[in-house]
Order: structure tokens, then C-alpha cells, then sequence
């Protein structure tokens, strides 16, 4: 937790002042070792940055704020990804959240086991809280925008199209002919990776039709976690 | 698995053919449903790779191998990783693999718990199996090699000065001046990324005067299975 996220209903006297309980008490007193006096680092969700002096600590933390500071800049990229197996769903959430994406679509395709769909990491209360994990250690407030697109073609043939308009769209696809371009690039970027085992050809191909290019990153075949961080890290 | 990895116990017959059990068998036969005719991706553990065709799926998994080319290449680069806590050291390992790292130090840190050197990840069996899983994933035959360090100044002012000549030495250090260099780049590198909280002063300045230039990512913190990957996919 490099920053404290502070929700609306966390604020008292004007926005001033914030009380805190639970989880993020514990971590300051029990992780942190923090005293009363010391200053945070504070954030308010889709909100300013910035800083909370510590005026109580026992079962409520209370905090002096100062927002005054813009969270990070986000990344212009929307992120598609073939809904991966519940494990690694949590970690390509907060992995893609701290990296600044804003918008990512979790996509169903041929390779994609049905059953993910029921899991509890799917549920919002799941998504959210890895989100909000990944905020606090990129030091970050804007909620990411995530959509669930159980269908494959009605995504792809409906709303696909108009959110790649405008700009860069790309489909990481092992064997592709082409490499992923490198950053820095001058359009923002439509980004899909897809299942363990790849997009099928049918898939691929609609992808093409809805204007995404398949690249490729070499002969590797890395796990969607790690192909999520490599290509935004070169890309941007 | 993308690849079946074997190991030169499993070979018979001067190499032209596999009998495999366990792990290897369970995964071919209830996960990638295999019949015998199926032609499967298989390599040698530091050598080639090639086509298994499976002869008897049972108790046992045979096959008949032909091993003609090359594993993918690996990066040119050594990682330094302070020793993260033990479930993100596991993600490192198999991402640093997947990813081509041929040679990987663990190493000491101000900010790095002494207790994470006694966790059961840090055992040489545990860092090995997810290594393996790390190779099957990317395709990939050739073992990396893993050094513990855990003390810092002994390795940073005894081997590492020797280990960074000849090559770009880069530490990922948030509010560095420099942004981190994009590849391609002509020169093998040796990049070190700090704990959570980052290496102190104290440490950067070894760093440097052994020869690694502190750079940054942006504003954002971003965990160190994710910096990895995004550092790499930046590099390469």
C-alpha cells in the first residue's frame, strides 16, 4: 500500500478530515508502524493526491488532509483480454491497474473454459477489490472501467469497431508475422491478448475485421500476467 | 505446457524415444486429452527441441522423439531482485523465465524481511520447479541459473562490478532522474529492481559505484513480478 485510497464516505469536516477502520487501519498501525504526527501518502478515489497527517491512531485513524497533487497520467490504452483462469484474473487486474489502463474488456473466446465465468473472481465486489489494490500501489485513484464481454462475435461485431476507431489496434498473437511495434506511438492503443492456446483463426480473424493487427513478441509463449506488463512496457 | 520438458532419465533407446509418468502424463492425458498417433511439442532439458509422437498412453506415456531444432534464444541480460516475499518470488521465477533470463541473483536488501530467506520458495527444489514450469510455458529448454545473496555489500562489492563490465547496468529506482532506456539495445544488460519501498540511499549508491545507473518508469509503483516483465518487454 503505497498510497492510502480514501472513498467519499471516508471524508468528514468539509473533505479536511478523513477516519479510517478496518483494513487500512491495520495496515498503518500493524505494517506501517505509523505514529501520530506522521505525514501519508493519501489519495481520494477518482480524486487528488496528496498527503494526511496522522492526528489519531487507536480504533479509528484519523487524518489532516491535503489533496493537492493529480494522480498519475493513465495509459491511452484499452486492454482486451480472453477471460484467463481465476488466479491469474486477479493478477492481470491489479498488474493492468497499476500500469494506468483505464478501460479493459474481459473477452469470451472458443479457448476459454465457460466454467471462468462463474467463479467469484468475475463477481464486481472481486474485480474492485483488485483494482483498488492496484491504485493504492501504483499510488493511483481512477477506477479502472472494466466490461464483461461473455460473447465473443456480439462484442466483436457490435461495440469492437467504434473502440478501436481512432486508434492503434493491435492483437498479440504468437506466430503473427508482424512484431509488436515499440512506443513511443502517437495514437492511443486497443490492446487484446488472448486465451492459453491463443485466439483461434476464426477469432483472429474477426479480430483483423474489427481493425485489431496480429503482432507477435518473439518465439516465447508467456502466461497472459506476464504478456500484459511485457507489452505495455513496450508500447509505452 | 506448451512443451513437454524431459529430463535425461526419461529418455531410452539412444535418445529416439521418451516413457514418461507422473505430472507429465496426468497433463498430456486429462488436460490436453492426447490419443496415441498425437504429435506433441517436447524438448530435452538444456537441449533441443522437436516432436514426440505418442506410442502407449497408460500407466505410463511413450513416446517417439525426434529433437531437430534449436530452443528460442534468451535475452542477454542478468536480473539482480531483491528477494521479494515468497508468492511473488514464485511469479518472478516463472516470469524471469518465460521472458529468456538465463541468470537470476537474489539478493539482500535494507527493505527485503530476513525471514523471506527461510521461506520454503527460496529452497533450491522450489526455485527449480518453477523454473521448469517457466520453461514449458515459453517453449523453452535451457535452465537458468539462480544465485542467492543474501548478504548485500559481499556480493555488490565482490562479484557484481565483474558481472556488470561489458554490459548496460541499469537499476530500476522510482524518482530517478533518467527514464529507463528503450531497446533494441547493443549491449547485454544487467539490470537490478529493488524491494517494496524500493533500495535506500545507502544501497543506490553501491549500485552505482558498481556500476549500475539508476533509472525510472514513470510515476507509478508498480510491484516487482509486474516491473519485471514490463522492464523487459521495454528492453528487448
Amino acid at each position: 500500500m503505497n498510497l492510502i485510497l480514501l472513498l467519499p464516505g471516508d471524508l468528514e469536516a468539509e473533505g479536511q478530515r478523513a477516519r479510517l477502520e478496518g483494513r487500512r487501519l491495520a495496515h498503518v498501525a500493524d505494517i506501517q508502524r505509523t505514529k501520530v504526527g506522521d505525514v501519508l501518502r493519501v489519495g481520494l478515489l477518482n480524486g487528488r493526491v496528496g498527503t494526511g497527517r496522522v492526528t489519531r491512531l487507536g480504533d479509528t485513524l484519523e487524518l489532516d488532509l491535503q489533496l493537492d497533487s493529480a494522480p498519475p497520467a493513465s495509459l491511452p490504452a484499452t486492454l482486451i483480454i480472453a477471460l484467463p483462469r481465476p488466479r491469474i484474473l486477479k493478477r492481470v487486474l491489479h498488474a493492468a491497474t497499476t500500469l494506468g489502463i483505464k478501460k479493459l474488456v474481459l473477452l469470451a473466446a472458443r479457448r476459454v473454459e465457460r466454467s471462468f465465468w462463474n467463479s467469484k473472481a468475475v463477481h464486481p465486489e472481486a474485480i474492485r477489490e483488485q483494482l483498488i489494490l492496484g491504485l493504492e500501489q501504483a499510488r493511483d485513484t481512477v477506477l479502472p472501467e472494466v466490461v464483461l464481454a461473455p460473447h465473443f462475435r456480439p462484442f466483436v461485431e457490435g461495440p469492437l469497431p467504434e473502440l478501436v476507431s481512432g486508434t492503434l489496434g493491435l492483437v498479440a498473437h504468437p506466430g503473427a508475422p508482424t512484431p509488436c511495434p515499440r512506443g513511443p506511438l502517437e495514437r492511443p492503443i486497443t490492446l487484446a491478448i488472448g486465451p492459453e492456446g491463443g485466439f483461434n483463426d476464426f477469432e483472429i480473424e474477426k479480430l483483423a475485421t474489427a481493425g485489431l493487427e496480429p503482432v507477435h513478441l518473439g518465439e516465447r509463449i508467456l502466461r497472459v500476467d506476464a504478456a500484459v506488463s511485457a507489452l505495455l512496457g513496450r508500447l509505452f
